[in-house]
């Protein structure tokens, strides 16, 4: 089983609602109240696939169960609300150790102002070692609307936040636990381009599979530049592209972009291309004189 | 690992944020947005302790996972609004099979006007059989304001609707995988009892620890009445008291009650009493001369 044709097909089958502002398949849904709106987004973090059990300290484990959910507030450069958190748990794991877990958790939203307002517990069967956090995030929009991925124009620019790759470097226990949801930075972002940042993704696959999404969803074309590529220590543009679990911000958007969002780099990746009706959106890395499909370069459990 | 210890530990350890108006430890907690407020809660559907993989229709387990989320609004008599779907799936399970979960969760989601506008897939470990669904809705409260476990009143009488007990059969394949949420009954309830409708909760535990959830938000004492439980076909109070899975309504109020709301039954099976600042809430349950425990005759996987 492959999981992006499986999302591919909840999104599609995603109820047209006249409440729904925005329906499933971007980073965060947007839903219509009577007067507010409302942005929410829900993320599972896997024992043995986004972490080690047996090697991550459990406050890591809790952390980036809640931090990876906030990155989706920041890819729409929405306002955190609050947040909800819940663990199927292998009956082995101590109460200690879960009730560790679940501190980490709240102490991290609210610490990002998305305080932990609800929660559920499951023993999963007893020959199981596993664990799954599934955390969902309710948001606001604002100030400025929210950035979809689909918003992206012919001419803009492609730029990404900090350096990519390498992330789960060393033995796993690397900058993947312990990012910074790039919520401030977003919000700067939004209020400083205003109309001219036009889409944003957080970069969870991968450079080359995340700028797909957006691509795809703006039915672009997007074309990366190998040697501009922000690579993190000892790591290749190649696995810049691919390693995944960055949790920086890619966006695209006319004009100039400053240098800097707070204390964070901003460095331009590429750029967006129109195309012709009957082409497929895609992602190429041009790298000397040669062009690679980048959109398939990224980071995906594939049966 | 006791579950109820650690969910006591979230609930307590859960933000007491201005814009917090329920927190958690309720069937849902409610934020304040601008002008609105939203309700949510989260569930998980896990395999081999609320259904069995092996066994069970999909279109079954992807309808529970989404009703027994609903059953969380109805205990709230609250409006559904949006829900989010999130699945860590055994690789062994095929995209097919995958792809039908979903859309049974779709169906019943919309069926119940609380449509799925989010989702997240992620594949467990390759010798991992298991499943978690795991569900989060959004409702907003209304027509009338959220009906809470803890206003419980002395002198109120205790009420369920429909029958108890014997959910999970015939070979666990019984009651608790096709109920009705009972939200357009609660919220007909609210509207007909007004601000005499004291306190609810959705039936999950089994009665009588979910009254026990009743008295002890409430800081009251609940008497039940062996006689009075309306028992499913073959199951006896007990049974009804501690099976669980029910997703029936018990609610407490003041004054009469309808016998029926909609086609359902309305039964009076106990009474509300006040207790000593010393004492701890409790629930009773009277047979004949014996008064029992009934707070833990529920159903709670311990370690």
């Amino acid at each position: 089983m492959r999981e992006s044709a499986l999302l591919r097909h909840i999104h599609r089958s995603a109820v047209a609602d006249a409440v729904v502002l925005i329906p499933s398949g971007d980073d965060m849904a947007m839903v219509q109240l009577d007067t507010n709106q409302v942005l929410t987004a829900t993320d599972q973090l896997v024992a043995g696939r986004h972490f080690q059990l047996a090697s991550t300290p459990v406050g890591l484990i809790g952390r980036k169960a809640i931090t990876r959910c906030l990155s989706d507030i920041a890819a729409m450069a929405a306002t955190p609300v609050a947040s909800l958190a819940a663990a199927a748990l292998s009956p082995d794991l101590s109460e200690r150790w879960c009730t560790e877990l679940f501190d980490a958790m709240h102490l991290a939203a609210s610490t990002y102002g998305c305080p932990l307002i609800g929660g559920d517990i499951a023993l999963l069967g007893e020959a199981n070692t596993d664990l799954v956090c599934t955390v969902t995030v309710l948001a606001t929009p604002g100030p400025t609307p929210p950035v979809r991925r689909s918003g992206a124009q012919d001419g803009d620019n492609v730029y990404v936040t900090g350096r990519l790759g390498g992330s789960l470097e060393p033995d796993g226990l690397g900058r993947h636990l312990e990012f910074e949801p790039r919520i401030p930075e977003a919000l700067q972002l939004a209020d400083q381009l205003g109309a001219r940042l036009h889409a944003m993704i957080d970069i969870s696959d991968g450079l080359g599979r995340d700028a797909g999404h957006v691509a795809e969803a703006s039915s672009m074309k997007i074309v990366l530049d190998a040697d501009s590529i922000p690579c993190a220590a000892g790591v290749d543009w190649r696995r810049a592209l691919s390693d995944g679990e960055d949790y920086e911000l890619c966006f695209t958007a006319s004009g100039d972009v400053p240098a800097n969002v707070g204390e964070l780099k901003i460095t331009k990746v590429g750029e967006v291309r129109s195309i012709d009706p009957n082409d497929a959106p895609t992602v190429l890395v041009r790298a000397g004189e040669q062009l690679h499909d980048a959109s398939t370069m990224g980071w995906e459990h594939a049966s």
